[in-house]
């Protein structure tokens, strides 16, 4: 039995308020002073919180296992994200801020260079991003649809872009299994987009007529003549918040991205723009609203990946003196946490535990003495599986009866 | 591969002694003084124990789960409590002092107000127990027999009793599969005690039989006229401690639902009345008889579910001037631990993670300075799920074989 199935008939509801802040790739690894970016960090009010909360370490996924951004969320959001595999295309869509409908087929593109019929260059010298914005404005403006099927395009870094084909009436759940029509080396031809399932005949219909328009609306470029489709995928079935969890959810968060895997699992996303001061307002404004918040701080991770150990330092003190503005809510359950690691040693996301923290009337506290990985290592949660945050969000927020008697 | 399955092959027999100590409920919160009820009691032998014993937390069904006392059980005798569910009836028949055979099928009743056809009372205005128990007298009176199947009552609280319809040879395991009759809403019909599968028929002919007997006996009652009933179940089938463990196992409880629990595993269950310091006597009196002692210690949870901090905390150091007399007998494996968390906080049972101890010649020990839930968290058996403590207990009393060449 699934975790959410074990849950389902042990749900209440009741008015207790849940908010979960994910600071985006929070986990570190020491630099050369011996202290992790955490630790070098100014937090006297995340550690005072730490002194009064249960704390630990989640695992993402699984042990030596680095998360991308989607299954990061989704174990924290309380799904298997071994079992809920979102589609690079979907993922791909939603970082670049499209509205994915259920009825959606998403695919990545890159510009290609095609010559004598062989791929000459899968990423067409790397188109500057001005110029692919460009493109795909006039790839927009010239294929608006195709047969019944609207296309959507969105452009992306450099030969980056994707395309959303938005089937009328409904689709069947396997429609998007194409084969990728990049052949990943260059001097072999494209590769048709076949249809990997009886289902997917109709989608493969429309790519192949999409690469065929395409191709004639980009011929006299030099470069980018062509385009290589990759990941064709549509929005998996999940089950939303309010079914697993029973908790009318808001996302709150200024990267679309984010915004998408929220709108996933059926969280409401409205758009938002701003400082982590202005969510945080957002937050306070529609606290009466709703039974769960997430809150997502991206900066942390953006100067992690940069491998910017003081300036990821610096924005987790500057979250820290927001601290207290969540605080005086006083929301029945706070949980701060983190999607993933994101060491400024490492420069991108890692597999190590992310510390997390949970506060609530029903905890121990008095074990960890500030919020850091060697304090989570302490702390009474242990080192558990991300998957298992939900449930003791809503364990503590008094949501879940007795199993069995 | 399930826990059981993996060490069968590796049991093997010696004559080492296990004695599980269950202090009901004994996981807790901290009050205002910031002690949890470990901390709080008098605990000067525990503590010494705790110094030299392995110790750690164990999750009794899963994080965030409150486990009721049968699957809370269930865990630490090594039965999955998501595998091994105990349907209603069983509980409610086992904790009424019932004692339930294999080819029972056990029922939950209530007594209620039927008029014109709908139920007016689902709980006939809450019959006083002593009213109820002279009623289920007459029920058992009246009606001994149906068609060749024996019925057993067992007089409940206020409106509450439990009937055994005993079937003379098998049952098929999915023979008690019967819906509720109890339509959970004043003025409705009774439902039929519908058979939920082909197996169920035989079994829902009497219980029909069974509920219009009934009302011929009560019909000139004013209030408690009709039976409802709930909960249709059997024995479910799991391995006795002597097939999954190789352990002659003895249950030392002086209330008939712990009884029942162990019967259910297997265990030696003989009736006993007294106090926990009978209990040890009892103990003494069969160490030569078994290898597997479960001692139930109930006073603790009972004092939890009050809300009654000092009363619990003082349950514990009265249980703690007694255990000298079980280190006395010098068991080669001596566990102390609860079948879940009763804080006296929250007045029930809890999710919380509960304090485990380990006591045998190969253990690290030197960690831990108390027995409490914040001392536990640092010790060497970690945060573990419940099902692993009887696989350790059997390794430590060096009954488990190498696994692998």
């Amino acid at each position: 039995m699934n975790m959410q199935e074990l849950i389902k008939p042990l749900l209440q509801n009741n008015a207790a308020k849940i908010v979960m802040v994910v600071l985006d790739g929070i986990g570190g690894l020491p630099d050369a002073s011996g202290k992790t970016e955490l630790e070098a960090a100014d937090t006297p009010n995340l550690d005072a919180l730490a002194r009064k909360s249960a704390c630990g370490l989640h695992v993402p996924v699984a042990y030596g296992i680095t998360p991308g951004s989607g299954p990061g969320h989704l174990g924290i959001f309380g799904y298997d994200p071994l079992e809920c595999q979102i589609g690079r295309g979907i993922l791909e869509a939603l970082g670049l801020g499209l509205e994915v409908r259920k009825t959606d087929v998403a695919v990545r593109c890159n510009y290609a260079t095609i010559k004598d019929g062989v791929i000459a260059d899968r990423r067409a010298g790397r188109v500057p991003t001005e110029q692919s914005r460009k493109l795909t404005e006039r790839l927009q403006q010239e294929i608006k649809k195709i047969d019944d099927v609207e296309l959507i395009f969105a452009p992306g870094m450099e030969h980056r872009f994707a395309v959303l084909m938005r089937f009328p009436g409904d689709l069947k759940p396997d429609a998007a299994m194409l084969s990728d029509t990049d052949p990943q080396k260059e001097g072999k031809a494209p590769l048709p987009p076949s249809a990997l399932s009886k289902n997917a005949e109709r989608v493969s219909a429309i790519a192949e007529k999409l690469i065929k328009k395409a191709h004639e609306v980009l011929r006299n470029e030099e470069k980018a003549n062509f385009i290589l489709t990759r990941g064709f995928s549509n929005m998996p079935h999940i089950p939303s918040f309010r079914e697993a969890f029973g908790l009318k959810a808001l996302a709150i968060a200024t990267y679309p991205m984010y915004r998408g895997l929220a709108k996933l699992v059926g969280m409401e996303t409205p758009t938002l723009e701003g400082t982590v001061e202005d969510e945080i307002s957002f937050l306070k404004q529609k606290y009466n609203d709703y039974d769960f918040f997430f809150m997502h701080v991206k900066k942390v991770d953006s100067y992690g990946e940069d491998g910017n150990f003081e300036g990821k330092a610096a924005r987790i003190s500057e979250f820290d003196k927001l601290l207290p503005q969540v605080l005086e809510l006083n929301p029945d359950v706070l949980i701060i946490t983190g999607d993933h690691s994101t060491p400024a040693l490492m420069k991108g996301h890692s597999w190590h535990p992310v510390p997390v923290l949970l506060k609530s009337p029903y905890v121990l506290g008095n074990i960890c003495s500030a919020f850091s990985e060697r304090e989570c290592v302490k702390g009474e949660l242990g080192i558990l599986p991300a998957l298992n945050i939900m449930p003791l969000a809503l364990a503590h927020a008094l949501r879940l009866k007795k199993f069995g008697a």
